[in-house]
């Protein structure tokens, strides 16, 4: 008796090239493959990694990500809960699993649904229709099984083993508050045990741009895979990118992130405002923007409301939010932002067209609940006249 | 190491009797007993349950209800696709843990919210702020406990035993396509492990009307637990009602409906139109309802988009479905137009009031994804000037 319902669900080893269709029927059809039992990828019919890359025309991904693998648990609250259960608005709270349990006995009713920041921008570029990866960590219990099934059920090469029971796969308490704002809660769970033995070669070497959380530096061993996968990635021409994910992540790990940008770890780095202030330690946005086009090859750093700049060098694009008729729910913004801004970046489309279409996927996201978007971004990109 | 998060959640015991508040942080307060160790009801506190009733100011609960306890797996699909999966539309389509494996691996990215028609029926009427009492059975593992926390959370007295990790708790995969229809797909799980040994004799006695789903005829035992509940029930002067649940469940148990029905065993019973002509094996709308009049006290029939219709002996009163703005996803409606009317109907409301109720908290939980309100019943029936 399978622990949910899916025994038989893996990749296949090509499908991930199709683009993904949203709910459509030919989008869902999966080998007879037990995700604990998935195939590896068969090594001897992919090229050798050699130190000098391999070529373009090799190319099986536009974008791998790489995060903590977490489902989301998602309710609404008002002001006065946040206040007294202590938790940071606007922000990513870590809790441990004692927290977890007293928090999760004070939510209401509540919705679940697959997210993790990296997680999330794998799914928005596949709905975008790019070709995307994930590596990421869930436990074999029943939420890890929702994760996996709805990465790639979106279209997304995810074969990272799940490791045992316990801890179990990781959840974010997610509490909405009116102004739509989430204030996240996460128990870490499975996702610290993600470590340089699940990072997939070959796969960081086919994709374009190999993408990954700053979340990834609360796991103890993460970091490791990361330069791992960066110094894959550039061995092979590709480029690596990175989300300083929240301001007091970027507290926490200021020295380390910005030696990744200045060391030509990462390529292409992501924030909004506040982090970006948060990791120069200022309050003065336009000395923010300036030193963090001065420590990275790209820079886009998003404003909410206000849009986003992307910053290369001396270049500077201004690009405006869309217009939303409601904003529900926040979760998610940042990383469909990303979503939108590689996928084109992948594509060869300009920076400001990146920006657009980061803005686009990001206002859509914060349209729903929850992280993912439920429409089909290439659909609103063609309506949008954007792809 | 808790498999979810909810080692400490259970209720306390007089915490029931609070009308439930959305989303406030008082409502979330839990004593720091575990749903595996909740305490069963101290009988020593509480009357002694006689053939002759309890008087009405021991009632604790407005409704009981009995049903499949359920987490629902929701994702939009093309209509092809039901064809293509042999899908009846619109329907409850029960399956076993093979084809719920198959058409998981065939389903895209999907979202979690617990259901069961009965749940919902609960959790709507403490919406409204009801007292509302759940029978229903889960299995000990994370999506049993999802469960238990989503309808304690929105303040229904729940403790029935889980019952060990197989089989697991019971999921329906919903199809929701694009005219808002849902169709859902059942593997009933620990839900078959449900029987007399879970009836809380004294929660039926203290509650005015004991309400329970169709589908239990459906799991082997449930029906004894049922027949058990009626008793109780009948024997301390309270009222039974039953929904008739889905036009091929009636098409499975018709006799044993109807006898439910003649035989005084339940008082006031739902249905939809097309359940109320599959009873009666007829295509006449008008013979239906003068046949379902005759065979119970009071009969409520929804008909969509056309409202519903109530009946008690001759006496027949009409009301309009609300106004919406979208509908989004059928789910939930027929449970949640049960909530209103149940609801108004223990707080001593007219038939017509509560045919209106039924029809307000319908409307609202089809404009949003989910079988359960997101928002206030008590605020919204206010609004409408209904409460």
């Amino acid at each position: 008796m399978p622990i949910l319902l899916m025994r038989d669900i893996a990749s296949e080893s090509d499908r991930q090239m199709t683009p993904a269709r949203h709910f459509d029927e030919s989008n869902g059809r999966r080998s007879g493959i037990s995700a604990s039992h998935a195939p590896k990828i068969r090594y001897d019919r992919l090229p050798a990694i050699t130190t000098t890359g391999i070529s373009q025309f090799m190319t099986k991904f536009d974008v791998l990500t790489v995060g903590n693998a977490i489902v989301d648990i998602i309710a609404r609250c008002d002001e006065q809960f946040l206040i007294d259960h202590k938790i940071t608005k606007a922000a990513m709270n870590l809790i441990d699993a004692e927290r977890a349990e007293l928090l999760y006995a004070h939510m209401g009713p509540a919705l679940e649904a697959s997210g993790g920041s990296a997680g999330n921008t794998a799914a928005g570029i596949a709905s975008f229709g790019g070709k995307a990866a994930y590596f990421g960590k869930v436990a074999e219990d029943q939420l890890g099984e929702i994760f996996a099934h709805d990465i790639r059920a979106q279209g997304v090469h995810y074969q990272t083993q799940p490791k045992g029971k316990f801890p179990p796969t990781a959840r974010s308490m997610i509490f909405v508050t009116e102004d739509g704002e989430r204030s996240m809660n996460t128990y870490l769970g499975a996702c610290v045990e993600l470590g340089p033995e699940d990072v997939e070669p070959e796969v960081v070497a086919q994709s374009k741009v190999t993408y990954f959380e700053g979340y990834l530096w609360d796991p103890p061993r993460a970091k490791e895979a990361i330069r791992d996968c960066a110094r894959i990635a550039h061995e092979n021409g590709r480029e690596v990118s990175m989300t300083l994910s929240d301001s007091f992540c970027v507290g926490r790990y200021r020295d380390e992130f910005l030696d990744l940008m200045r060391s030509g770890t990462v390529d292409i780095v992501f924030a909004n405002k506040q982090e970006a202030l948060a990791l120069y330690e200022t309050d003065d946005f336009e000395v923010a923007l300036t030193k963090i086009a001065q420590d990275c090859k790209i820079a886009a750093v998003t404003m909410s409301e206000d849009g986003a700049v992307i910053l290369k060098s001396s270049e500077r694009y201004q690009v405006d939010a869309i217009a939303i008729k409601e904003l529900v729910d926040t979760t998610g913004a940042g990383d469909l932002f990303a979503a939108g801004f590689l996928y084109g970046y992948t594509q060869g489309r300009t920076l400001e067209d990146c920006g657009k279409l980061g803005c686009l996927a990001a206002g859509i996201v914060i349209q729903q609940i929850g992280p993912r978007p439920m429409k089909s971004l290439a659909e609103a990109g063609k309506q949008a006249s954007l792809v």
